[in-house]
């Protein structure tokens, strides 16, 4: 992997699944590439143009890609896929003669750029799954598990856990639906020639039994392929932004527990933690210091996708009349490092949400300090209820919650309820019984029942899905 | 509009549909409020907490905008949406009194912003529609008219004028469906109240028969608006950025179809020229120079908008816990600049598609100019069918087309068909008829048959769409 | 300022100091376009090209900004600038005619334009030298108030609140080197009319005494702007993003400062409030809930700011040859909103840290949890002085740090010095003294005196600034 | 390269050069992390912590860089530093002991990178004046080359060919003079511990003649590198958004100049092409095809550079308190491929400006097409010098251009000049020989000038710049 003086990619070695790596390779490129043109052959031999012993010499030959040979070939001629058509021809003797008629270089990559986006796009749409499986068992955990919900970064009124894994479940569930949408919205460019028109195909097909439109439906059929109704020399750029900004969309979602995570595991809240594995070298000074350093990781990464749809824009809106060339070298940059970025982020999310200990102690411990002051505000409907004026009775309240707040923020017990209970104002209306009810109760609303209920719509979006059973590694 | 000392927004007064720009008025905003407050009351006079008397008293004065009282309102008390309830609540007498019970700010805010956004899209795709409409137009009425196609700016292959605004209209149908997928996922917040468990609503319901998820359905159906499951105190913040990376690949499209025309507007081309009003200053020492300033502006809005979405991505990635306020600000400016930059790049297209002029003379004297060049291929075809050595003619029509690229560079005719006609080795294979057929016939391929058949597709697509009929004004 | 039907971009009321507003003002873009008309006919007076009579009359009448009438005409002549000149013209008579002689509207409003980025981004330094001036009185009452450090939101080891300070003024002290640069970067483009070449002026000149180059300096010396030697039909558009990317630049370091701060707010670590003015409406049943919202707010304004460099890159990398005009429309939007964005981030910067308090105890008590454990470090630097094995002291002490542990995340006060002392491995080589001591000690390195140190440094470099000293207004 | 299932970053076989592939090389990273452990001992040692016997140990074994068994080892110990550490500890015997005392990882890390970036921006540096170099022959050779200068993609007043390149050269000379300032603004972290306090540091030296600033002059003197006063745990990551965005800025100077020359290539217009390979395959059926393919990579891969700083701005305004680490993973992505993508553009731009060809023939035949509408702009002049009506003599020419544009449309030479000429109502003020003064005049202004002038700046300013020598290889 890594030569003297050559730069290696972190996706090469440190970053992404192997199923994504392997992907992105060069050789899955050319493969690819080789398949589209086997595929061509294939639509041809239907009007005469390839014959059955030549399709088979084209077939046997398909794997035997030879990178240097390709690369040492590209030196000279300068057009890569051209030398991998001159790789694969040699190596099929007449046959190869028979490859890439009528066609123009994009009528194969394009083609075979859209069949690894469809691949990659399910990759992504497997570990999405997967990781809605491993929300769900975490909003099964945890669904009564009562805790402070926190806006602004303020505890404000509780919650429970596991309906703060419906809401990140929810994102990802609406990343699914936009990775559905996308099924139907990445299609081929097809087999139209240099501007579109398909007219290489017609000329080739002359007097043949056989259309230039039946031929590219041919070759589509033997691909498992769609394609646009029209093109220019390539398919229309825009579907790389659409892709590259659902990318980036997941990579929110992703971010936003990842950070959660990292806010809740600091030693001040420390109602959770992610997964940590023994030999991992954390500070030896501080054996405690748990560094969330698989939910910073998944951030840095998630930001990194966010960027590259930007350049897919450009790409959309610059490509000008039948097609120009200034969106070539930085779409073999941006888009496999979006996905394997993506991939990598997702893999943590997984290994997150799947190994992830909530502190149900400290959990509770927080609550016990913070719950109080919301339940004030029951207090004061019940206050009002029983003929007490609104506003005397906040001021009331208010002074006796800022009492409460010295003791909590000087690490005591929240004394709220017992200065409520003691308070003559509040007794003459509200019996030591009822007001024990008010701060015993969790105030958690429905947040139980939608845990629940949520439950059941995840069951139902994730019947369709196939969930990656694949063991996930991520580097530490 | 424009005061002393105060910066006022083009999309005040340049740029923006009095529509778009009225949807997104203060005013607009509070009535908005208000509806979603009267529609939480008449949900919570099902349950008895409002009576008939006061919804009417409420709906009375729904419409009463007070924007400077509530502006004066809001320096004391340093909240806009409490000024504006404490204005319409004296307005009410009381029945002001039953406003906002049991609700959150957002649950007013959020569901106002999603009815807004609805709107807001509807009014685009209407817009979008009337585009292809325009576009329509064009690919019907030049489905034939032949004309170089170019790749890299270099001149290709032939196509016709009608199948390169198929291309523009695919991509606009791209986006008609990008947003009729967004009707399904932009959702409201609902009344969930602080934290998403609908918690106060739970409290104030206790003993009534209506209960808080009856009561939030019954609000939304008065809102006409469908809400998420799940929220924390607002809805998903990956709707903003699924909505602004939505106008940005419209943005995409509108671009490119605009970057050509300046392109072919050039007078180098000069085969395409916006609409041109005969009171604007050009320049006064060049008469003929036209300036494609709205074709210009069209790609630098459509700019704008792109760089919009990025911030609705770190908003909703970085939106911790149960809410942080680091979206609001940046929310006001770039959800409604986006729209009003979107809309008045859509209409200045509208403007373009209905209005260009098509130089034919002149796109006829390009395709004779350049088009020969392309025609070799079809005569190396022919000559190697006849048994000729590939290598060897090419090289010969190399030398031939060299020959003719003198002249056409220096403004005579194009002489290739000729060489070739009086071109010895050539006419021992291909007789003068066989060869004027070859020079003579378009090349074009399936260029019109595609524009015939992609008429239907579009047709058909239109079918269901609302074509805005509004009259589409454009600074100049 | 709110019309009905009409959007007002909160910059026009909510967000932005008067200044900066006014600076943004159309009356202030028209005013220096008349400005720059009048230092142009100076310099062509100089050439005996107009009259010292009609220079009087054209500066009689340069402030007569007449807005209605101006727009009114631009509906006619399509051209906003030469509306301008008209309404100008009339209004000074003869004098009139000889106003733009020579010039392209470039000429006037780029010149223009960078007069305005000039004045806007002193206002901007003058800011930063404000905030500086607040860090430092931050700096000097804190450089010993010893603090837990953070580093992947954990407690790491200690410093001091002074010493955190610094590191925020270090990057605004960065931000003010880079105004710095920007003051010789932006350049005006001159008078060089249409295209760059001065043919213009060069024709209007011949024969006279001055030539095109002598009256372009005499018009800059006017107007007391330095421009490049070089020019297309406007200036480098690189400059527009060389300033937007300074300014995200700046708007990061603030987003920093304000993101530390409202986690430093957060109930759970509770060391720092930013200023809360006592009307405010904050949560009334949570009587101690301090929402960060100015903290949050600039962060949501800085996150916009650094969205406008993008466009501005677009403009610079796509303005073909002498000039194209798709930078035009999106200046009008991106270049105001940025300047006056990051002057309400800078502004809410300002009050936060000339107002923010430092709850001391609260941190005293989060250092007495923390601190502790980072201390072992230096008692195992100790133990291993006097001889023990690391390896066996090191899982001693994490074993001790482990039960210390417990004890603080239930509330209770760390117990690890005594636990320490008690113990009897260690007791054999530290003495109960020499153990006290490394625990009392504060483990600050050199915060304090690295603080002392910097003031010096941020004095030296605010000597040569303009701190603002205007009152500074933010909305809440 | 190469590997099965590997996905190979183009940054490692087909963009950049192997200067800028090797400074961003794995092994070059480790060598850098070991050249700053053995500064901090010499450092050490002299505080007579490590001994000169030692010394000489570690540097004897500093290059013997071992990845594979390193990344062994990292696989247990799950931490890069660490395991690079152990590996070169291991190889130094008793010595290896003294290595990283008191030093925390990013002491380490971070001054490696900050040296790094340093040779990286001055790799780029020598770059961009060997381009500059290249753009003063261009500027030289055509400085009095006469042609039509555009806006709006329109034809509008002369130019000359080599004042368009005084732009292109300017642009670079204000991106020399921000990698002359960043040179000032990327300072190191120096040697301050983890949380920049210095305290282990401190710790360390009690006792000892050295301080912990001596140490750390002394370790920085050594690696020739400045840092800055006051560190968190990282230098601040403002300063690679800031050295992201001026790379951003040098890509956009690239592409406009790239995109001109694909424009200037265009058939249509045939100004300039770029130098083109003769084994490259073009077109085989059109041979005058030059598809401007090294231009059109040049703005693709500048696009990608410019989406790079977005991901820095979001590590500099997120990284919290002392740090986080969600910059970690994505400035291994982003820092070393912005780099290696403007690198390679650099190349391509040096490779075009200093091979490009000027068609002169057509650049003259342009000329005359279009320049004579300009030249109406001095006859109106004169005309109106002689006494005429402006406005009627502007109606007349404005008739006689529009007559002379038919002509130029379809193909013939310009017939303005002569048609003036023969006008009687011209001829009445202006004689024949004034009239072909006129038009006989290049009418380019100081264009010349400015370009004699502009090189005298440029030779000034490539004074003090290393210009590379280095061979120059792009892909193709």
């Amino acid at each position: 992997m890594h030569q003297d003086g050559v730069y290696a990619s972190v996706f090469s070695w440190r970053y992404g699944s192997p199923e994504m790596r392997a992907l992105f390779s060069e050789k899955e490129t050319r493969t690819q590439w080789r398949k589209v043109w086997v595929a061509l052959a294939k639509a041809q031999a239907k009007a005469g143009l390839v014959s059955e012993k030549e399709l088979k010499e084209l077939e046997k030959h398909v794997s035997e890609i030879d990178i240097e040979k390709a690369l040492q070939l590209e030196k000279t001629i300068k057009h890569d896929l051209m030398a991998e058509l001159r790789v694969f021809a040699e190596q099929s003797g007449v046959a190869g003669g028979r490859l890439h008629a009528g066609a123009t270089s994009m009528d194969i990559e394009d083609n075979a750029d859209v069949l690894r986006l469809k691949k990659a796009l399910r990759l992504i749409r497997q570990k999405a799954a997967r990781l809605l499986s491993a929300y769900r068992k975490q909003i099964a955990a945890h669904a009564k598990v009562r805790c402070m919900a926190l806006t602004h970064l303020q505890t404000a009124e509780p919650t429970t856990i596991g309906y703060r894994f419906c809401s990140y479940a929810q994102d990802v569930l609406i990343d699914l639906e936009c990775l559905h949408a996308l099924e139907g919205w990445v299609k081929g460019k097809g087999f139209k020639g240099a501007v579109g028109t398909s007219a290489s195909y017609v000329e080739l097909l002359k007097g043949k039994k056989v259309s230039a439109e039946e031929m590219e439906n041919e070759a589509l059929r033997e691909l498992g392929l769609k394609a646009f109704d029209v093109s220019t020399q390539v398919y229309t750029r825009k579907v790389d932004y659409l892709v590259l900004s659902a990318l980036a969309s997941i990579a929110a979602s992703l971010h936003k527990f990842a950070f959660d995570l990292r806010f809740l595991q600091s030693p001040y809240v420390f109602e959770e933690m992610e997964p940590f594995t023994e030999m991992q070298v954390g500070s030896s000074a501080m054996p405690f210091k748990r560094n969330p350093v698989k939910a910073e990781r998944l951030c840095s990464l998630a930001r990194f996708v966010s960027s590259t749809s930007e350049v897919a824009w450009q790409n959309a809106a610059n490509s000008m009349l039948e097609r120009t060339l200034d969106d070539s070298a930085n779409r073999r940059i941006v888009i496999p490092e979006a996905f394997l970025a993506l991939d990598e982020a997702l893999q943590l999310a997984i290994v997150l949400a799947e190994g992830l200990r909530v502190n149900k102690k400290v959990v509770e411990k927080n609550f016990r300090a913070f719950a109080p002051f919301a339940m004030t505000e029951v207090l004061l409907m019940r206050l009002v209820e029983k003929g007490e004026d609104r506003q005397k009775m906040h001021e009331h309240l208010r002074n006796l919650s800022l009492k409460a707040w010295q003791d909590v923020q000087e690490g005591k017990p929240n004394p709220l309820a017992k200065l409520v209970e003691e308070d003559k104002t509040i007794a003459k209306k509200l019996s030591a019984k009822e007001l024990r009810a008010v701060f015993e109760e969790s105030h958690v609303g429905l947040a139980e029942e939608k845990c629940k209920r949520f439950l059941k719509v995840l069951d139902e979006k994730l019947l369709g899905e196939h969930v990656s059973q694949k063991r996930v590694d991520v580097a530490y």
